[in-house]
């Protein structure tokens, strides 16, 4: 791929994400503020240097992995600036560093926050924050994909560079199609949680800026309180269930919709579950005193796994007062995180079971040297390949978190603090534990540790790999 | 292998070990104690034991690496139980859950303790805990190929699971003869740093415990202030530089006594004493203010980073009171720890290189799908096999830390002291930070917590497979 159709795959991000700054547009006209004109300035340069960057020559040259990598990475940085500056020249958030942490955990779908003070801001700069999620839920180039019409074979490139999770038992029919359908499906869960807020008396812009941020599994909430401001029963549950709607693999969906019930419940979707409902026995078991009685403590802990797992990171109950043993098991969670081919972040249950499948077999192969044993998935043998990409992303993954905790300790905070932060981060969940926990948020850290942990954030949402090799100067020598 | 040889091996661990009681019963008679004549009653038990399990009829049955797991595992877990028996029966300690978590911890090389009170134990037992360092240092099987005369097919398969660290690079003679290289070394260096020791003034008791200790790479002190007690400078420095020589792979003796300077510096080396110098220079870049000047920083930082990487554990100076970047340093060096075929504990530095040579690979490989890249050491190619084993002993080892930490979690301690607990157990290192840091110790824990670090020692010690075998249903199935 050459500069010229890079400069043009970008400018064709910058005009998307420009159209979409629209809407908190519209919103700040509706509630009339002030921030409505910054958020039209932004707009109108934008347009204009996206015009001008579209005017490149596109030439036809052959595409590379290489350069499908290049363009997710850099498509995220400029999406995250972009986001950023509404916050910026608004004046809501005075420090450039905390505008882009901000942005950057939008997008990611993180929802760690550095703002003390949430209920004060303007609406429309509230709307902005929480369709970053919606717009980082689905990922803006699963968007693009869809949107824009570019050669096929650019496509699948791309698309290997984006598609969350390993690729197993992926539904294949024509690539465009199955980004519709993933758009199709997004879009009719977010309408119905809509819905089903709006039953429960929300406003309808506290129930818009609720689903944008449950659906993009993100976690900005217009309160300080995050959900626990509603005090209202029928909000959690609502919450809870389409958090984790949102973090099965949205296969799942396609093959409701086809009744093809013998494939609906993969091996993914299967244990996704069990470990939900392993975490909430586990948790209620352990922590049994600090709720009264059984349905309070089904309610609080469901919540928060569902909240975890999905990586959503909503708050209606401070888990950091409950026991030890607890607390841990929703730091696994975090690390667990929802099935691939959803919003949600974290490992992925489909990358855990293949690493124990992985183990177990290597395992065998120590005792029995001469045994040949396959790792199968849903029935069906996975490439060896497949397997190997799983334990080299778990030891990048390993070895970005022990940089992450060695950089962010430069803060001098607490051990917990700086390992959590990360830990949140590179899963995008939101809150961790400490001075980073539920009923904090990240404004503590220096400059250059919200930097470091915003880079996290990016490397986790993109599966490592992408925002990784921009790093890498082997990158930049691409063809002509 | 049948039942009747593996108890014949077992007997034959049994004799061992109980002839390795007679020093500690000298050491009482020497210091008119009455523990003496606990000694004298557990050997006579012990030998009786053995006399009557030796008895069984060997028959020669193919071996496998099962059974040599098998047996590995198992004589490790007799002789923690052995080893256990002179501090429960004298009554140094009264609690047998403490007495084997005492014994995993001198026999792993760990020095993890759960005594409050040192100082004031009787000479024998003192004697015992540093011994069972010096023993476990080099592997009671390394000890036992070299002492029992047993078939060669037999040796491999026990050494297989034996041998510290991926086999890389590994002098390759007879393995008897790699054995008695090894012993000659150890006694060698050992009594080079006696000798040192007796010029610091040390009293010989003094000397030879403390050497025993440094030996096994263990951690046991007969002084509740660890080595702090000498506020000597010429010990902190000899313990210092043995710390470092017993962690290095003790084929770079074999080279310098064979002259063959080309080949002395292996890699492993080193990066070994790169991150030692490494580490010791981020230290006191980030801890300055700690101390008084270069010399005094230089003092106790390198003790304490020779300390953690060779997992000694010995302690001069309360490292938790260093800011949290050291600290975080001071727990990276805990997961390295020393060479392979070395006394030291941990994840081990050859592991680790070629952990990164091969993420490196894999990286690049995403770039380059068709690229071809063999990853190397000391110049020679890397079998797939090795680098595969590499990353299946990372991805159980992860996992062990997790269960780990949850289990002790059950206790309800901080994540910070649950967490550096199974760390510094896992990699047999000994103090943590929190409730097991320097100058602290395990005393704390529930009985079961107790149970779940020393077998965790004991996972960490023989680079768990052979003891987490013995979990395995399939291991039992062996042939008649």
């Amino acid at each position: 791929m050459s500069r010229n159709q890079i400069l043009k795959v970008l400018s064709s991000v910058l005009m998307v994400t420009t159209i979409t700054l629209i809407f908190p547009l519209v919103v700040g006209l509706l509630y009339a503020e002030k921030e409505a004109k910054v958020f039209l300035a932004i707009i109108v340069s934008l347009m204009i240097i996206s015009y001008i960057f579209s005017l490149f020559k596109d030439t036809d040259a052959k595409h590379s992995t290489k350069s499908g990598f290049l363009v997710v990475g850099l498509s995220w940085l400029l999406i995250t600036i972009i986001g950023a500056l509404p916050f910026y020249f608004s004046g809501a958030i005075p420090n450039f560093f905390d505008c882009i942490f901000e942005s950057a955990s939008g997008f990611t779908t993180t929802g760690a926050s550095i703002l003390n003070e949430i209920d004060s801001l303007p609406k429309s700069i509230l709307f902005w924050r929480a369709e970053t999620h919606f717009i980082g839920g689905l990922g803006i180039l699963v968007f693009m994909v869809a949107l824009i019409p570019l050669a096929d074979q650019r496509n699948i490139y791309m698309l290997k560079a984006e598609m969350p999770g390993p690729s197993v038992g992926k539904l294949k029919p024509k690539l465009r199609d199955n980004m519709k359908i993933s758009v199709i499906t997004y879009v009719v869960l977010s309408i119905t949680m809509l819905i089903c807020l709006l039953c429960c008396r929300l406003s309808l812009f506290d129930a818009i800026t609720t689903t944008m941020a449950t659906a993009g599994t993100g976690g900005f909430m217009i309160y300080n309180e995050s959900v626990a401001y509603y005090h209202s029963v029928g909000v959690d549950v609502v919450c809870t269930i389409f958090m984790i709607l949102f973090g099965v693999n949205f296969n799942f969906y396609f093959f409701l919709y086809l009744k093809q019930w013998k494939q609906i419940i993969s091996e993914e979707v299967r244990w996704y579950f069990v470990v939900i409902f392993g975490a909430i026995a586990l948790i209620i078991w352990n922590s049994w005193h600090m709720f009264n009685g059984f349905w309070d403590a089904l309610h609080h802990v469901s919540f928060t796994v569902a909240s975890t797992i999905s990586t959503t990171g909503f708050v209606i109950t401070n888990y950091e007062l409950w026991p030890a043993f607890s607390r841990n098991i929703i730091l696994l969670l975090m690390f667990c995180g929802a099935c691939g081919g959803s919003t949600g972040g974290g490992i992925k249950v489909s990358r855990l079971i293949l690493m124990f499948k992985q183990m177990t077999r290597d395992i065998s192969r120590m005792l029995n040297p001469r045994s040949v044993h396959v790792v199968t998935m849903d029935g069906k043998a996975v490439e060896e390949d497949v397997t190997r990409d799983v334990y080299s992303f778990m030891m990048v993954y390993v070895v970005l978190l022990v940089v992450g905790t060695l950089l962010v300790s430069l803060d001098g905070t607490t051990f917990e603090t700086s390992l959590t932060a990360v830990i949140t981060c590179i899963n995008n969940v939101g809150p961790g534990f400490g001075m980073v926990g539920p009923i904090c948020n990240f404004s503590g850290f220096s400059n250059f540790a919200k930097m470091v942990l915003s880079l996290i954030m990016l490397l986790g949402r993109l599966e490592i790999f992408p925002m990784l090799l921009l790093f890498s100067p082997a990158l930049y020598k691409f063809g002509k």
